[in-house]
């Protein structure tokens, strides 16, 4: 069976897509077929396989499939790769639209460059703030504040944490130099400590100026990533709550995978912008179920 | 600058294969472009690239590029693909054909299913036995014998090697289940030792029965990897010097990726046969140079 695709990346983040529109694939297939692209040594390689699809509640719909087959409910990076492939193939004609994630509908706004989409805007909502949405546990195991420059041990050190939601749970350290960050050293213990009953991402950010952060991250089950998309908005929500940062205000974000330009803006949702990128078409020949 | 590619893979070892009849590329761009389409987040994802080109003195000719843009001399997995690619798009008619590779011309023959190649034979050329020639030192320094079963201390622990050149080094540990075989802590150690001036290539090996054993591998340079094609070929190489296994019979060979039938054949020379899979055919978008 002859599948045709579209490799994309933002920031490296990349995904093997798939025109639902043109190639039907039944229920049982995709989890498998996810498995079969995303394996670099007998596949394409990617980090998982999107379902791009047409949209009942939305202008066009997109389903994420993990490495492992497992569905995710949604991803800044991919979203912004549906956009520009929805927008590309003809599929929507207007700049300003709406996606279908598992997670909800999210609005999305394309930038051309020549013919072809070049950046996306995709707003990624509100974050929550209070510790029972993050969710995370106090030490008595009581209290629903927020949490910002808290008081928090790892080991035997005295570190302070920002916590916030942006519908997955993170967590913020401040450092003087993102060079020096203790990622390999906190990541791994913090990621998967009790006082975060659904495990944490677990961020370092390097304040540079008002309006430009240094961001590095430990994928809650994945380990550093090259850019969380997630992530570097709850950087810049958490350095607006410390007042590093201004509301309303374009922040650059420097992840290892490239920039992203993010603001926090009055109604209160999280705007984020960032490259998408077409790295490759094909057929993939697959072996079959 | 769009470059149309081919991805096959060996027991899991993939590169992309680039049809130099049709596609000019400068040799600036070669190293450059290998880096590129390796890349699993913002390129294509494979161990390498494989330049399939017209030949002066064989009927193929392939260039191989390491994921870091470096020239490999030759590669068994990449030999069977591009006797593949070459026979599959009809640039050699004949089931038996010459490729030539930097490290010099090897001969292949092709089974086909259908119209389409695959199973490959390649011949492996003939070993180098004698300590010089692996190159391994003594703990004397002097001495040009073969490297049988000899006694070979492991950090406190007294094992046993069998040494082999298939023109790269290769040391060959026999162990009673290859589920137990000490690959992590052995395979490091001594893939670096000083006795071997070129590092060396570990591999572990259970022998099943006359013609059949499992295998792993510890490659220089590269950790555990899934199928090395000549480990494979020295392992049974080894097994006839230590009769476990016949000379001149066919040997399947169980490797992490899959299985090879080796043969260490009178003529001196060992002959491999294994898969060779086209997983994707496309278009890569370069962002160039």
């Amino acid at each position: 069976m002859n599948i045709p695709y579209t490799k994309m990346h933002g920031l490296g983040n990349s995904y093997i897509y798939i025109d639902g529109y043109q190639t039907n694939l039944s229920e049982s297939e995709l989890p498998k077929l996810a498995q079969a692209v995303s394996n670099v040594n007998t596949g394409i390689g990617s980090d998982g396989l999107i379902l791009m699809l047409p949209s009942q509640v939305a202008d066009v719909r997109m389903r994420i499939f993990n490495k492992d087959g497992s569905e995710a409910m949604n991803c800044g990076n991919g979203l912004r790769c549906v956009a520009k492939l929805a927008y590309d193939l003809g599929y929507v004609t207007k700049k300003q639209f709406k996606i279908e994630a598992k997670s909800g509908v999210v609005e999305a706004e394309v930038e051309l460059v020549g013919d072809a989409v070049n950046q996306v805007t995709v707003d990624m909502g509100k974050p929550e703030l209070n510790r029972s949405k993050i969710p995370m546990l106090t030490l008595s195991g009581d209290g629903d504040e927020k949490v910002i420059n808290e008081p928090f041990l790892v080991g035997e050190e005295n570190l302070h944490v920002t916590a916030v939601s942006m519908g997955n749970p993170h967590i913020i350290f401040y450092v003087d130099d993102i060079g020096e960050a203790p990622i390999h050293s906190v990541g791994p213990k913090v990621t998967n400590d009790p006082r975060f009953p659904e495990g944490v991402n677990v961020e370092f950010v390097e304040v540079l100026n008002q309006k430009e952060i240094n961001f590095r991250v430990w994928e809650r089950g994945s380990g550093i990533t090259q850019a969380c998309g997630t992530g570097a908005c709850a950087a810049v929500v958490s350095s607006v709550l410390n007042n590093f940062v201004e509301r309303n205000q374009e922040v650059i974000v420097h992840l290892d995978g490239g920039d992203l330009i993010i603001s926090w803006v009055h109604s209160g949702h999280v705007m984020m912008k960032g490259p998408a990128v077409t790295i490759t078409k094909g057929e993939f020949y697959w072996q079959g179920v």
